[in-house]
């Protein structure tokens, strides 16, 4: 995990407890980022209502900081407009970001209006605004800094603060949209600066599962779950959080509720560490990718620096390698196997780069395999529970599944199953460890 | 003529000779402001044919800053998003202003892609980027200072540097539009800041014409006109320029050239005086104006007070009054009338108004009239021509057209005559004074 350091002075600030409770008539007041996505604004409607769900659900003398993408399309229609100028607008990424930050900007104007329109105090603030300093990687930036005191500044005059999300501007005032997943991160990191005391995800799931509920019929929504867990998670292939807001939020120890646009039921929260009632489980998910490949180079010497001779070309192409397994071919020739897997997205790259290498090692063959699937549990629980691992084989065992390869970190384990296999893999695996009341 | 005080020390520096002005290799470099509007960068297409006209037309060595509007109908788009919001969106112009000056940060970022796409570097600036002050006056702000530092950097980077009209940031950091006529403001400001060579305001005529080519067939494209009387004729009702943009021109020093979108013939330049060649007309122009309307109060005491009684009714209203004329109408009852006209769409609130008044002073009636129209010549030429009052009534009368009520300003004399017979009355007048060759 890497965070940029400018960010020192921030976390020993917000290690400090929350500045912001402020007890009043026996209440704590309490300070809270609402990150609403692009779906949730898609029209004006759509906006009216976050509004008025807001408003409905807040506390007197709450603080309410909104950030929010832009609205449903948006963003789309305003690529395809550089397209009418150029093929390959992308090449331009700092006209890109001037662009495509207007969309955030017409979507806080609309939903602070909609604020104030339903009788609510309301000012919609920029990314630059609110204080959010980039660096200058345009298109895919990332935050150095936060000095919200405008954010305060306007909470303090008893206003909702609508922050557009996914930009923030560099040293010279320049406009930069952070990239992929770039409103969790916005909203999070916030929250982090402001030093509030939850902040809300609000999106199309209701929380974080247990297992893909459109895989497992029995998948139940976790109460909470630790920042480590969900990263964990998301790096295995579950989709709800962009690990870099899950960073962030481990960063600046705030809470992350991750919650429904569409119902008001509790979501799942993300934390540091689970309060004693959701303890029970060993692990907290079952996690699946299918949008994995197998390369396996055969029959290489196995001498010091083959593996570094592969992986490095690999990673010179900026591929990443996930599984890797090595295995002796043949011991009195001192020949080995390779075996690894990488995304099923770089596999054309990464067979043409391992082609090269193999040609040079003389290696007897290169062999890739597409119908392949990674099965993986996780959860802080089984550090302490050794027998965790072999619960898992034996739920794929029992129903006759072969394990291809298998990796472990140190609140996960992993296995390459054939990807025809997947779904009977997970729920095998899901009734192991949850299994039905 | 209002401009801010805090303007003064730009003033001064621009009445210092064009530092901009760099003699190298036997040719004099220019600082040249163009400016777009927004039916000249409607589509992606009409963008990428302003930016080839640009570097067309673009000297060696020379500096170019273009000033653009939002595309064609984005912001009548927005303000109809802004209504699915809330009925009247307009009574919250903060966020009006930050929704709409998205519109003219999507055109800049538009308009530096299509320069860099065609080989120029180029870069965009918003407003507030560009150094552009004004004060908090949201939906109609105006501009207190200017700070362009940026761009003489993107310049002296060899830039073509593309800046967001009609917008800037107050003292706060929030986004301000500047109204009506707002763009080309902005340019000319802009011009005048950088202390720029020149402004091109590039519109839909090819210049300014001694009367509207529309009525009159032989109007003519004059090559100048001073500030003093476009200033008049825009007054006066001939629409090519906004009055602000021209104030702005006279007070900066800076020629503003009127010139086509859509052919390269050379325009008019708004000046502070002619060059030679151009001052044969003892006028520039004959302006008109249908959009009036005439009130007649008849029979109220002549006594001191009268005038103010009704006009400071009229202007606590926020109501214009233009042409006046006050006539006996019994001299023995001490008994006047008093006729003068408005704007059309002020008439109904002018007419509530006036009855109020009259019933307080036992007028005899309130009259209104509606076909009338208002015929002026303007030029400061004029001034040491004596006759030139005469040869516009006679030039009326030789037709049979009667004059209702004449009124005079230094540079211009009006005329209010029936509307339909004012076709015939600009005619006339363009004739005596601009004889076909």
């Amino acid at each position: 995990m890497s965070l940029p350091v400018s960010m020192g002075r921030l976390t020993a600030e917000s290690a400090v407890s929350r500045a912001f409770l402020v007890k009043t008539r026996g209440r704590i007041m309490a300070l809270i980022v609402k990150k609403f996505g692009g779906s949730s604004v898609a029209t004006t409607e759509k906006i009216l209502n976050v509004a008025k769900r807001v408003l409905g659900e807040k506390k007197p003398g709450d603080k309410i900081v909104m950030v929010v993408s832009a609205m449903g399309d948006t963003t789309d229609d305003l690529i395809a407009l550089a397209e009418g100028i150029t093929k390959n607008p992308y090449q331009y990424t700092r006209e890109m970001d001037m662009l495509l930050t207007t969309g955030e900007q017409q979507s806080i104007a609309l939903l602070a209006m909609a604020f104030k329109t339903l009788g609510h105090p309301a000012v919609s603030l920029t990314g630059p605004m609110a204080g959010m300093k980039t660096n200058s990687v345009h298109t895919k930036g990332r935050i150095v800094d936060i000095t919200p005191d405008r954010v305060h500044e306007e909470l303090d005059k008893g206003n909702i603060v609508v922050v557009a999300g996914f930009q923030g501007a560099d040293a010279f005032g320049n406009p930069v949209t952070l990239g992929r997943g770039g409103s969790d991160t916005s909203a999070v990191a916030l929250a982090g600066a402001l030093k509030a005391d939850t902040c809300e995800i609000y999106t199309d799931v209701d929380g974080v599962y247990s297992a893909d509920p459109r895989i497992v019929k029995g998948a139940r929504k976790m109460k909470e779950i630790t920042y480590h867990e969900m990263l964990e998670m998301a790096r295995l292939g579950a989709g709800v959080m962009q690990p870099r807001s899950v960073e962030m939020g481990e960063y600046f120890h705030i809470p992350i509720h991750v919650r429904s646009t569409f119902t008001t039921t509790p979501g799942t929260i993300i934390r540091e560490d689970y309060t004693m009632e959701d303890k029970d489980f060993v692990i907290r998910g079952v996690a699946h990718d299918e949008k994995v490949a197998k390369i396996a180079v055969l029959g290489i010497p196995n001498t010091p620096g083959i593996a570094h001779e592969i992986f490095s070309a690999l990673a010179d192409a900026n591929i990443d390698v996930d599984m890797i397994v090595q295995s002796i071919r043949n011991i009195e020739k001192n020949v080995t196997d390779m075996v690894f897997t990488v995304a099923a997205s770089d596999l054309a790259e990464a067979k043409k780069v391992v082609d090269g290498v193999a040609d040079k090692l003389n290696a007897v063959a290169v062999l890739i395999e597409e119908d392949v699937a990674k099965v993986s549990i996780v959860g802080a629980g089984m550090l302490g529970n050794p027998g965790t691992a072999s619960r898992m084989f034996g739920a794929l065992s029992k129903v006759g599944i072969n394990i291809d390869i298998i990796s472990t970190s140190e609140i996960s384990i992993s296995c390459l199953v054939k990807g025809s296999q997947l779904k009977e893999a997970v729920n095998a695996i899901h009734d192991e460890f949850f299994p039905n009341k």
